[in-house]
């Protein structure tokens, strides 16, 4: 069919873009020597990380690639292969991108908002753009060339390829998120509490690992993630639609593909109108562009489904997939709520830091577990109305729905670390304040865009790894001829339920551990410095910053294999004892509690970040008092909550879903029970 | 049949041992009136709480009981009102006893461990054999007497008392639970962090609250909790052994009530037991009284089931019974190393403490988590054992073999607070430094065996809403006469898993909250004191105890209200609007992360209890350390996890288990979807 090219131009756009803004970035001045050494300092550092993750990561590859092509066929080695290789070069350049663009913000900072703001964003859209591009390029070649062979034969090759980019999301995710809470936890404790210096100060030894944490943790990290959600929402509906659809309706195979092409479309549209609009409001551009995209998106949409002329079901699949886009919304905006600074959860956790730090704790605790409400009940929705509209299919579609503006979120998202980052440079080069205070709007911009899009990413993920799961279904159905039946009072499937469901938790807990762990040795080596190097402390000795990322790299790739085994060989093992069944029931429990605790995580960390930082602004006795002592405590136990384990749960539940999928047609074989 | 007689003389016997120790008990010396003072305060807070708790509770009870005769007939209304009145009933009795053994316990650790051990432990048995004698007699005359009109009417009879008993729980629980973390807290914080005075000192004005909190919430609420899961587990068995065996197999629906007559037995032998050894080991003759109780209870049963002549199927029936014992017991045990004081888990937690309070607080959340794992694969092992020697039916009477013991259980948990409040006497009253040790050695016993049986309890309210579950299910099929099939595809059971898995971590939010905001107030009435009378921290003016307990009593009634009503309310919209396989969802998702959260819960609060211990009995710096203040923030933060939140949910989850199965009727028929 014709429309197979679509994808692959859209992709191949998407990267023609990316690769304009590189160059429209490249032009752009770095500032003063001094700027330009921070800089060098943060992009080595970056690179050095990612090196070492990407070794590691491509010894992971290899040996899965070859349990892939001796268990399963070469064809879903060589696509899971090709699928690590597209993500991983995205996030090269992406993150390219955003060690450059930090230091041209802060020196465009010197010239206003107007000039520092485009920097910024379109450093941002650069991951945006390429990532969403070669994702979409990769998946749609490979499925154009597969169909040669065979419809199925090319499924199963995209399942391989889903699979390939969820290995670097696993790595990406949660080595970033041990890093950057590892230099992040040291650099603060040492350096704020124990040394009293202030944030981002130059003397602190473990200052460019903190500033290399935000870009591995938050560029590739969550770009990493996003589109690992948006890859395996395309191909489970491909999945399904075959199921659904068979060769006799194609059309529903290839829809995914086309509805992700509009996607991407809309999101390049976006990124230029945040251009041509006014840019002295940051905050109102980002949601302004953000919402542009999603009405460009549902026209766009709408009227290729009309062309399509798929009649009641065309409606049908248009109302479900409209009904995800809106679910993600309203998650992004009333998660929102439970972390904005001006709100009372957030207010009532500062109040309780008068009470110590227990209370704080507690309350900001407390407030992330309420937090969960809105976005299940939205979940929820967004469930029943695109099962009602189309099925099992419009299930996925919605999924489809809410991930296809990706490019923009990735964009938004990428934004925040590196006005973040700019803000850095500035202060340690020791730029003008107003300077700063430019930095500083664009800062406050980059948190607000970031609330609304972590609850968009988590609402993505959800409604993802639901398509996974139905897909599971579909593929054991398709190999065994009969529908999966997962009765909830069948005891293997009640069993699967409670195992999967004790995953997240477990794997929290592995990954806040890691960043104990880690972070200690962190701290062990600043200490170390600041005693044994003699006039660190008064500014008249260079720190060894390599030193500190050298730490902080290491123990982030050493602590993160043990639950990305754990994220693979749990639902092995279920499959592989307690049968297809229990799998199911395994897939739906890590699924339930996988969202509750990465929503919890998410939104308790950001509420004492903001009690924090509210108390910082001056209210109830500001920085030094008591209740900021107790407000620093807060926000330190929610660091690896909303930076390392949160986020690293979307991600390994969507790993679990493919690997149950993946590895089906064995598992129904020789399961023992 | 004959065999009906045999659960209410078993209920009676252990009535009447309840009553010989009571008298046993009243022949005890008193003490000082120095220590009579004390024990009257504690004895008029603790009534002065159970009847302004009773008020309320009868209230609501009232109004339950309108809504259960409109709705569903005046019989089940009645049965309702009669299972709260035997519950209640026996927390009276059982409180009346705990306030008069403390005291007597403290006058008896004056002559020494042998004489102080069995007051105390027969003060907790009066607790565990009036509860277990009182359930068993209504629970056996009630169904005795509705046989008369017919089965069916027999079992919805017994389902409103256990429904009525499980009212008694929530409050008990739920309120108990916030008045003990209020006082703890809030003469924790101003007491000895503010004020430095030590624990359990005489000038601080709440230290009567907080004494009367351990009875109120340990006692009275633990026993309620236990014998709710108790009465729900024997109930739940018996209408699934009706939906089985019919009144051709009779025998299936009263075995549940013969085996917990068996349990009673050898529970009383074990007390007695307990009485004939050595006493100078509390700790190793109260596991040798359960342990015993454990081995009397599997030869007395094999023995019943051999009698009744039920070939295979009776021997299926003794290993489903027995899966669940062990698995109890393996739980018991395996969740303890997690919260011992001389394990890795606490000894990392107070290891972390010298980092600062944060890491403490991640260490204890993180092992918190991680704990949920052996537990979890017990019940998955007891699910799957009995569900393959007796299937459903063998399900429910693994949690009734877990649970028939439980009249020593309560004996053992209620032991505890006993020997608490005696130290606290001894220290208050200015006893002697050996009673007060011999105070400390009965209280370090109670500790160990309050690990035991915390852990046990959770097991035993995850099997037995499991049984209710599968009951649920049963009584859906017998209204409308063909299977309820809850597929886990099926877009109305994800959305009821979401809801209903949403519903443990809102509860606990809403409870956490309750006992910050009524510590708050607390805070301020012991500031206020402080403040306004004069030479109170001189020792030279008495504070207002009356005035303290006051406050945690109006406060834990007015906060528990939220909570409990939406236990009740959440499971009927979902049946209502979303229909009966929504709320079997609801209720599979409900039961995995409740066990999640109550064991993690429990689990972390006591991790950073003990690892506050160990540093106080002089390691890593001791008391006044900066490692000792940062585990005194950790051990904040576990008090209303495993006291008011995590404990709270077994009950929780049951009332929305009763409460599906109750309303089962109406629901099918009117639901909107």
């Amino acid at each position: 069919m014709g429309f197979l090219i679509i994808a692959p131009i859209a992709g191949l756009a998407s990267i023609i873009c990316a690769l304009y803004l590189y160059y429209y970035l490249s032009k752009q001045e770095t500032g003063s020597s001094k700027m330009k050494e921070i800089a060098d300092a943060i992009k080595i550092g970056a690179n050095a990380y990612l090196r070492r993750q990407n070794m590691t990561l491509a010894v992971f590859i290899l040996i899965m690639a070859l349990v892939l092509a001796i268990s399963l066929g070469a064809h879903i080695a060589l696509a899971y292969v090709f699928g690590a290789l597209c993500t991983t070069l995205a996030s090269y350049i992406g993150m390219a991108a955003a060690v450059r663009a930090n230091v041209k913000t802060a020196n465009a900072a010197r010239k206003g908002l107007n000039e520092a703001f485009p920097t910024a964003f379109f450093g941002g859209s650069i991951m945006g753009l390429s990532i969403v591009g070669l994702a979409l390029l990769g998946l749609g070649v490979l499925y154009a060339l597969c169909t040669l062979i065979s419809i199925e034969f090319a499924l199963d090759s995209i399942l391989g390829f889903s699979f390939g980019a969820s290995a670097l999301a696993l790595f990406a995710k949660a080595g970033g998120g041990i890093y950057t809470k590892t230099a992040d936890i040291g650099a603060d404790l040492v350096g704020k509490v124990e040394m009293g210096i202030p944030e981002d100060d130059p003397r602190n030894p473990a200052v460019i690992a903190d500033n290399v944490g935000d870009n591995v943790g938050d560029v590739a990290g969550m770009g990493a993630d996003l589109v690992d959600s948006y890859i395996a929402a395309i191909m489970a509906a491909m999945v399904i639609g075959w199921g659904i659809g068979g060769a006799s309706n194609e059309i529903f195979t290839i829809l995914p593909l086309l509805i992700a092409s509009v996607g991407v479309l809309a999101s390049i549209i976006g990124i230029v109108l945040i251009k041509i609009w006014r840019k002295d409001n940051p905050g109102a551009s980002l949601n302004r562009g953000t919402f542009s995209t999603c009405f460009i998106f549902v026209g766009l949409m709408f009227l290729v489904i009309h062309y399509l002329e798929l009649g009641d079901s065309g409606l049908g699949i248009f109302y479900a997939t409209l009904s995800g886009l809106i679910a993600g919304m309203v998650i992004g905006i009333t998660t929102d709520y439970f972390t904005s600074i001006d709100r009372s959860p957030v207010l009532k956790t500062a109040e309780a830091a008068k009470t110590g730090a227990a209370i704080n704790i507690l309350s900001g605790f407390s407030y992330g577990l309420m937090s969960i409400v809105p976005p299940v009940i939205g979940i929820c929705v967004a469930i029943l109305a695109s099962w009602h509209f189309a099925g099992l299919y419009g299930v996925a579609m919605s999924a489809v729905g809410m991930l296809s503006i990706v490019g923009i979120i990735i964009s938004a998202d990428a934004y925040g670390p590196i006005v973040d980052n700019a803000k850095g440079i500035a202060e340690q080069s020791g730029l003008e304040q107003e300077v700063i205070d430019v930095a500083d709007r664009l800062d406050a911009a980059g948190n607000t865009s970031k609330a609304i899009t972590k609850g968009f990413a988590i609402g993505a993920a959800a409604l993802t790894v639901l398509a996974l799961f139905a897909m599971y279904g579909k593929i054991v159905e398709r190999v065994t001829g009969e529908a999966l039946v997962m009765e909830l009072t069948n005891p293997t499937v009640i069993t699967g339920l409670f195992i999967g469901a004790m995953m997240p938790p477990l794997l929290s807990a592995l990954l806040i551990l890691a960043v104990g762990t880690n972070a200690d040795r962190m701290i062990e080596e600043i200490r170390r410095q600041f005693r044994e190097i003699p006039g660190l402390l008064e500014g008249k000795a260079k720190p060894d910053y390599a030193k500190c990322v050298d730490i902080a790299t290491k123990g982030a790739l050493k602590e993160l294999i043990l639950p990305c085994v754990l994220a693979i060989v749990s639902p092995l093992a279920t499959g592989f004892i307690l049968g297809k069944e229990a799998l199911g029931g395994f897939l739906g429990g890590s699924i339930i509690t996988g969202v509750i605790f990465a929503l919890f995580m998410a939104n308790s960390g950001g509420a004492w970040d903001n009690a924090k930082k509210y108390i910082e602004a001056g209210k109830l006795g500001g920085k030094g008092s008591d209740a900021h002592k107790a407000a620093v405590i807060g926000d330190t136990v929610g660091d690896p909550f909303k930076d390392t384990a949160g986020p690293s749960l979307n991600t390994m539940i969507t790993v679990m879903s493919l690997v149950a999928s993946i590895f089906a047609p064995l598992i129904v074989v020789f399961a023992l029970l």
